[in-house]
């Protein structure tokens, strides 16, 4: 008999995040008469990019926030572009600045990304916050947002991460890494794979926690997860689909169908993650102005 | 019939390293007239440290560098040490800056770290540095001494990284993790243990590279190790031993005797990691002094 996976919900589980976020918000005006504001530069003509950003501002504002966008051309240089950036950071009303990723090809993302300020990296991108979320005993200023949203989804349905085996697909600066790191101070046994890993199947199937942030359509097959993982699937993939209005449809990294037979919990791609990685820049974005206003 | 590994001679190859630093030392003075320098500070009274750093003084010297001593009294201020952290920031003689751990308790050992300029943190234990070190495509300005020696034993004796099955046995700042993350991008499958790993010796089992730096005197048995493994052994520790003069031997993390009869190379503890330990040190020393002068 086929058993069938908890879903989880992060639609749900991110709305009561911003829902709480609201709350807090409503505090910090009422201490300090202001409320935090985040910042969504746009310097691409992906359409996809645009839809993030919109998505990205709306949150912000439906918890109370302010939001603050900069749609520059693709054409941008990256002067502008730093131009914009330096304003922002020292501008009073931003407490988070977001880049919109990924930037134009005559674009050096290191080089922008380097002059955010520290103190409003609501991205988490900064070396810094990387390497002080990798060290023990030293928090980063923020953590980045979709590894973050990893985290709460497994923290929010109970799942224990403490000596068990993760495994974690993917080792990109913005996701895998981190997320694997997130996972190895919850104490988790982590195992970190890429597209060097050999029997790929054999080490997933190790995982008791398995969070698959590769960007390769519906690769994660049934057969290759351990009955009674838990599965979070970072993956946005365009998959053909003949059937859709656009052709195509969103897939995750992961089989959902067949995994979803085998898995104990599975994250639904879309529904998933992504809900979570803004529900967790308004996060940050909100510590943040509450470390500028001094207010634990 | 019992085969038995190749013992990886880090003595030897150490010596070889410090033998390439000396020639690469003299070309420096040739071009420039100066020599790397190395600043060490010492600040306590153990007998290790003390040991250590002469040992990294001693060794400075035979390559043709200049070493700096500062030996503070273990009750030294965390002030006071920072002064003298400061000054060899601005002294232009020094071109690496080691503050030997561990610290006296009443100093606070991540603030002092954190004056070290980033560009003299040849220990590269700045947060900085383990943060590019962890990061995809970003280069760290030094790489952390023992890790890094651990994977130049292992390339100098020729043992292929890429897509094997990599465990390392510790996570902490210093060796385990920046061991982890070098592994990592040579691309091997890496995973990491600590003191919450659920069954240890069956993880230690997947291992085709096993870096054990867990300071636990000869946990890893021979029946933990796959054989063919390549094995290498971080941990320091003093066993007693009631038939050596002081009553106690110092042992590694690996029970050499026993593991040397499963592995296919292995390191041995003392001359195996230690030495690379110095040898690593006094290299960042010599890339930061190139750097300084300009010259690659
Ligand atoms: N839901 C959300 O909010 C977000 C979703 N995403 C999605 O997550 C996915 C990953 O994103 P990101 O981390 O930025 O992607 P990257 O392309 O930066 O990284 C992909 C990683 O997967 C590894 N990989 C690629 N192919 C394979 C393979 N066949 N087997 C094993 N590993 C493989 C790569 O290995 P190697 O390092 O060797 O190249 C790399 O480490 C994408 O689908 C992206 O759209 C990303 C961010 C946010
Ligand atoms: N040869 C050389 O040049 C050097 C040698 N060393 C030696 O290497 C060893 C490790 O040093 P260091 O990293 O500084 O030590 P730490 O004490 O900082 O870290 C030890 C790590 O091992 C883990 N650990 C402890 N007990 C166990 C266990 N029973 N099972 C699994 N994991 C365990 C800890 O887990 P948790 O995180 O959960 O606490 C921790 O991550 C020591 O023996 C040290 O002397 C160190 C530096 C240089």
């Amino acid at each position: 008999m086929a058993t069938s996976a908890k879903i989880i919900d992060g639609k749900a589980i991110a709305a009561t995040i911003r829902g709480e976020l609201k709350v807090e918000v409503e505090a910090i005006k009422a201490k300090t008469g202001k409320v935090p504001g985040l910042a969504v530069v746009l310097a691409t003509d992906r359409k996809d990019s645009e839809t993030y950003t919109r998505m990205k501002k709306k949150m912000a504002e439906e918890c109370g926030m302010k939001s603050f966008g900069h749609t520059l051309p693709s054409t941008v240089t990256q002067d502008e572009l730093i131009e914009v950036v330096r304003k922002l950071n020292s501008d009073q009303d931003v407490h988070g600045i977001l880049v919109q990723l990924p930037l134009p090809k005559h674009i050096n993302e290191e080089e922008v990304l380097a002059e955010i300020s520290i103190d409003k990296d609501v991205d988490g991108f900064h070396p810094l916050n990387i390497g002080r979320l990798s060290m023990k005993s030293r928090d980063p200023l923020f953590t980045p947002c979709t590894p973050k949203g990893c985290i709460e989804l497994l923290k929010r349905t109970g799942v224990k991460i403490e000596g068990k085996r993760a495994v974690v697909l993917g080792r990109s600066n913005i996701v895998g890494l981190p997320a694997a790191m997130l996972l190895l101070h919850a104490n988790a046994t982590v195992t970190i794979c890429h597209s060097r890993t050999e029997d790929l199947p054999g080490v997933v199937r190790e995982a008791d926690i398995l969070i698959a942030a590769v960007g390769k359509a519906e690769i994660v097959k049934g057969s290759w997860v351990k009955p009674g993982a838990v599965v979070i699937d970072v993956g946005t993939n365009d998959a053909p689909d003949p059937t859709s209005k656009t052709g195509y449809r969103l897939v995750g990294d992961v089989a959902f169908d067949e995994v979803k037979q085998v898995a104990s919990a599975i994250t639904p791609v879309p529904g998933g993650v992504g809900p979570m990685t803004i529900a967790m820049l308004l996060s940050n974005t909100v510590d943040s102005a509450k470390r500028h206003f001094g207010i634990a």
